[in-house]
């Protein structure tokens, strides 16, 4: 891996595990026949986008209108917006569903009114679902609201129903298989029980389910009709520590320079902080808070196998991270060195970043580019 | 103001504030005939930058060598970079130091010797000393490490001595006024006496300080020569709960629409997640996690009035923001209403959002300006 061009905290994108992650789910689904639709709002780039539809994807879900314009310019023509209906955005909806197959959520029957009087042209809308996330979602309960929202949706032509949609986010906060297995039936039940309920007078409803935790780790999808996971594509150590991923499957990696020792607290800084990693963190199991964790480079790109005994960011202010060393590991860097990290969250991370570097060296676009110093210059 | 047109997150700034903000410390240090070197990490913004420079400020702090030619190219010619050095990006700090007079931070001898080897125009190196942040800096104490790095100095023409530098960051688990006026006593204590050391062999050495709540609560700044604090630009929650600002002076507040209702937790959806605030968070005096604190639009900005008694962010992941409200607040809101929120980080916020919208509606850049949907669509 080229690293001594390197000069500023630079997002690392293995391309190798990024594809091996891809195909791992994609077949997963595919041989399960479920519709595969990833969250592409983990990676939001152009370039990662077309390594999914060369194993054939062709449906994606994003969270923006802006999200679905930047991926719709690069082709894609199937797209649901995972993101409640921000009615304020109508003209970006509509200019959308002109071109591509639009989907939108929606949760309650005045904003449903709304897109029915205001759009321009046919868009598919999924009712959320809250399966116990408690984030956003009708409760399953909520079937008199469900009622009026697809009498509103009966009411426009240019509105069709796609069915109920959930989130089951509250997988992020199992620590097991078993756990997540729960809450993936759990969650299904939820949305099969919807299905059963409508699908006599809406008999074209469909169920879609997707966290990462969850598709990765459930063997068997049940009869889910489509699964939207996101991270996946790039896992972080949040999703190690669920059990979703292995730390060698994790795709991305910070590169930050160290720039100043402190033997007398055997720590290192590093050039990297909250404005490049985001502010998640972990809990480990010694009780210290982690924002990152030491990978060591290795022939043509890195290496997990010491992680567990590597240094580990404990701190991070807004350019500033500081690492905890230990008596072994303090003499593995001096100021100027270059540190890999893997990333708690890395959506988060590729967002704050708005740019990749390839291990091998060459750019990849993310849909939320930011100015300020490239990684490599130029 | 003008809200009807914000469609996406967005971050509102109000002028008149951050100009009442600007005087109060400038004329504060000209009073007391102390350098004032503001830090633009905080703001990242030309026009921002140029009302600084109408009441007279000359000299300005930064935290990467992009940020300081950012300045450069709007004129400014005296820059300090307040970030370890990054040996890794000597090339732009060459550029740099070509073109303004520049200041860099240094720890060690051997990343002094590597900028004198390597320098090629002058520079002014400061001494970065821990007054018990420690987060970096030399230990008080490191006399013998300060002697190391300032024979180092002495050996390169090009490496002209600054004097000590210090940022005293425990000053934001202050709490109260005579925890700040300890923490700026203790500090500037630490920096006399190593200005008292060296002085007789280095006459020309100043001694610099500077962070939010010092500077704003201290009323005698006492013998220090430069102070440097940066987040008072904007102020925010986090500085409110210190005492260095009222919520009133806080002059920056995002614009988010809410885009879903749960009546059966009195919540709101609003549209603004942790890319757009950040993550940072404040314990409320209820024991309660707080993201942002609403404020009402009045007249051409928003008021402050009733701030303890509205709703707050309670949660935020990518996108979506989870907001408590009570039986009474709750139907102050419905789905497509733009809600604004005072933040809690304005320095991370800013840096997250990479643009700015006045209150009066006019667009201000910033250094780190990102793509995505635009607040006001053109």
């Amino acid at each position: 891996m080229q690293l001594e061009q390197i000069q500023t905290p630079t997002l690392i994108l293995d391309p190798a595990r990024t594809l091996r992650n891809i195909d791992r789910l994609v077949q997963k689904a595919q041989l399960q026949g479920v519709t595969f639709r990833p969250h592409f709002k983990t990676h939001q780039s152009h370039e990662v986008g077309r390594w999914f539809r060369e194993v054939g994807v062709d449906k994606i879900t994003v969270s923006s209108p802006g999200m679905a314009e930047y991926f719709a310019a690069d082709g894609w023509e199937d797209i649901t917006i995972a993101f409640p209906v921000n009615i304020r955005q109508i003209e970006a909806i509509n200019e959308l569903a002109s071109r591509i197959r639009l989907g939108l959520l929606v949760l309650d029957p005045v904003t449903i009114t709304a897109l029915g009087q205001n759009l321009t042209h046919p868009v598919t809308l999924w009712i959320k679902v809250d399966v116990g996330t408690h984030r956003t979602g009708l409760e399953p309960s909520s079937t008199s609201i469900m009622d009026q929202c697809l009498e509103v949706i009966r009411t426009f032509p240019a509105l069709q129903f796609g069915g109920f949609l959930a989130h089951a986010g509250h997988s992020y906060r199992s620590r097991s298989k078993e756990d997540v297995q729960q809450i993936y039936d759990s969650s299904l039940r939820i949305l099969m029980d919807l299905k059963q309920r409508y699908i006599s007078t809406w008999p074209e409803l469909r169920i879609s389910l997707g966290d990462t935790p969850g598709t990765s780790m459930v063997d068997h999808f049940g009869p889910v009709d489509e699964l939207r996971p996101g991270n996946f594509v790039f896992y972080d150590l949040m999703q190690e520590q669920i059990g979703a991923c292995t730390a060698d499957d994790i795709a991305v990696a910070m590169a930050c320079p160290v720039v100043a020792l402190h033997p007398e607290r055997l720590q290192w800084i590093i050039y990297g902080g909250a404005i490049h990693f985001s502010k998640d963190a972990l809990k480990l199991d010694n009780g210290q808070i982690c924002f990152g964790r030491m990978v060591e480079p290795k022939e043509d790109s890195w290496s997990v196998e010491n992680t567990n005994r590597l240094p580990y960011i404990i701190s991070l202010s807004q350019e500033h991270g500081i690492v905890q060393c230990t008596p072994e590991t303090f003499s593995l860097c001096k100021p100027g060195d270059l540190s890999l990290w893997l990333p708690i969250h890395s959506c988060l991370t590729a967002d704050a970043m708005g740019r990749y570097v390839t291990t091998d060296g060459k750019h990849v676009d993310h849909y939320r580019i930011r100015n300020g110093e490239l990684g490599i210059r130029n």
